[in-house]
């Protein structure tokens, strides 16, 4: 079955009714279908399916072992995301080894394609969560304690979900045995419209990080309570919505966006008693992105302290600036006939594994530029490039 | 048992782990089990229950019939409540009538504790629902479609209770027999604190209501969009927070409040694609309400057209100003040795029946000032007199 067939098999997993697009979040059962779907398929293709200690999923072709070339991307989404993001890795992993198969090549190094769990940090707040264990980036007790929405801590939906979160960190053996990682993905901007491609190879990925301003007040009645008692934990956090558009919008290449903000308890007669706020900033080039934040959260001081608040910010992720390693991206540009190199603002789990391992990415176009939402597309043709694109550089990279 | 023991027994059901407090909402388990219970405790002390078409629940004393006296309250909260605000009438209700049964008293008139559904709004958005179904305030349909924050409708979640949701709608009969309503109620604000008394007769209800501003824009990825490219539903949303505190503060009497506010899809990494505000606004004498509320909707409109967003702006409730029947307050007031009148800026379900029936109301002191959350409270002796005072009244009034 090709990458496209592979999509429509998966079309319906995970629909999320209230936000529109798909809602696949790492532990949940939506994501157990998946992991369980892709297990079979890749079983199928004579791959045997293994679970690493941080819950990513590695199908092999061949005995595993050190220098093996790895593929993949992930499963999970964002809230309400589209339907290429992450998925369109995997299925053109599939469908690759599946085409290398059909033509009996046998390739002289291990070969796996490979599954990270949280990319998106959709549920429990990190993005790259399995790939920043894996790495050791990301301190393990710090991640077993993260809460998703309903205070459920990642360790308890790990448990749950039947798997070892007592067995989470760092995984040198795994690591050892990646030679080159490889991760096609879904272009999440306009940049391949603009360049004419259905194709390109990435170059680097600007740096970005998460903080959460968490802002506490004075929980009351709407109707009893004066405006002058009041200490509204909503008002600094409007504040920081407003501060993030203004920053950013006169630092060259920067963005920054407020996309989650929970009050709580967040009924309407009620003035909030507590209100989170999740910044996700991120910079062109080196070291621009927490001075950036510096200045929002001075902005936020001053409001949550105008209003009697406290605030507390805390930094939830943060990654410099990637640049694909060279001369891999030589040799995919070389051998995919000159496609053009792209720079992305998206976090990606091969970045995380750059710093480690021999990394780089294919993008495939999107034709509505619309990524993290239901419009975010890419054309059958496209879908059908990249997977041939895919094995054409399996081959060649695993000879 | 006494009515600080019937808040001792319910003082587990409800409560909410996430926010604090208690979130107890129309139609799911934990008010369901409060009805069960209410039912099992009105039985108790000889009282015949019957659920009305909208579901709203009666425990009659003698044979429901015209010139009633009924008194009661509400048993949801807001989302992370206080333990006092409904309950303290029903359970003050029942205990009034048990000490009224053990001195042997027999009301000349019908005698009833009424328990309304959905008073907060915390699930369907329409506060004081049962009332307003009751006495027609709000079309059926309307109301059957109200959806909660999972996109349920009330219909659904009333069926799925057990209710038969094609009967909501006014219900002559069930008003007819109404001749007095009397809440008792823990106070919400500072009033009683000032006054220096435990209980005061309620005089007027401020003009209130809720607003709901829809902002779309462009769901995209947070980190791939450029500032210039963006239509971020948040930046208006912000707008919004911002101009209602600043509107409310140059208007006497006036008090507006985002307590509540969605983004969508809500992810860290996802600039929305809508978010919706709801926005609290009441302000002291006729009519000055929707004037305020039109500023604050001018002042959104413009920030989502310079966002190149949508908007749209609708009235989920609105009540004008209400004074309780002066008669009865005098009547109130002499009976209880004088205590003090009080305005309150806090909706009620006494407020929507005083148009249609003779109604008032009771408040406790509530020593903290403040309400719909967890620090609400009333002492122990407060309550005490809160109860002794209300099987006075309904000793005078129904002989």
């Amino acid at each position: 079955m090709s990458a496209l067939g592979l999509l429509g098999e998966i079309a319906d997993v995970g629909r999320d009714r209230v936000r529109g697009g798909y809602s696949r979040h790492a532990f949940d059962p939506a994501e157990g279908e998946l992991r369980t779907w892709f297990t079979e398929q890749a079983e199928r293709r004579g791959l045997d399916v293994e679970t690493d200690r941080n819950g990513n999923l590695w199908a092999w072709w061949g005995t595993p072992g050190p220098d093996a070339l790895v593929t993949g991307s992930h499963l999970d989404s964002v809230p309400g995301g589209g339907a290429f993001d992450g998925p369109l890795g995997v299925v053109s992993a599939l469908d690759a080894v599946a085409a290398l198969r059909a033509e009996g090549f046998r390739p002289r190094k291990p070969l796996a394609v490979l599954v990270f769990a949280e990319e998106e940090g959709g549920r429990f707040g990190v993005p790259c969560l399995g790939s920043r264990l894996l790495t050791g980036s990301i301190d393990a007790d710090r991640a077993r304690a993260l809460r998703d929405p309903d205070g459920v801590t990642l360790a308890e939906a790990a448990s749950r979900a039947g798997f070892e979160p007592e067995r989470f960190g760092r995984d040198d053996l795994a690591l050892s045995r990646i030679g080159t990682f490889l991760e096609l993905h879904v272009e999440q901007g306009k940049g391949l419209i603009d360049l004419g491609s259905p194709l390109a190879v990435g170059s680097t990925v600007i740096a970005h990080g998460r903080w959460r301003f968490s802002f506490s007040g004075q929980g009351n009645h709407a109707g009893a309570t004066v405006m002058g008692d009041r200490h509204d934990p909503m008002i600094p956090a409007a504040a920081v919505v407003a501060a993030a558009r203004r920053v950013a919008s006169k630092v060259e290449g920067a963005r920054a966006t407020v996309g989650r903000l929970v009050p709580r308890p967040g009924g309407t007669n009620v003035i909030a008693s507590t209100v989170d706020v999740w910044l996700d900033a991120r910079v062109t080039g080196e070291d621009r992105v927490r001075p950036l934040v510096d200045e929002i959260a001075g902005i936020a001081g001053e409001a949550a302290a105008e209003e009697g608040c406290a605030v507390q910010l805390s930094e939830e992720s943060y990654s410099g600036t990637v640049a694909f390693d060279a001369g891999l991206r030589g040799r995919l540009g070389d051998l995919l006939g000159g496609v053009p190199e792209l720079p992305t603002g998206a976090g990606h789990d091969a970045a995380i594994l750059s710093g480690h391992v021999r990394a780089g990415m294919l993008y495939v176009r999107n034709p509505t530029g619309i990524s993290h939402a239901p419009e975010e597309f890419a054309e059958d043709d496209d879908v059908e490039r990249g997977a041939r694109a895919l094995a054409d550089v399996l081959r060649n990279l695993s000879t």
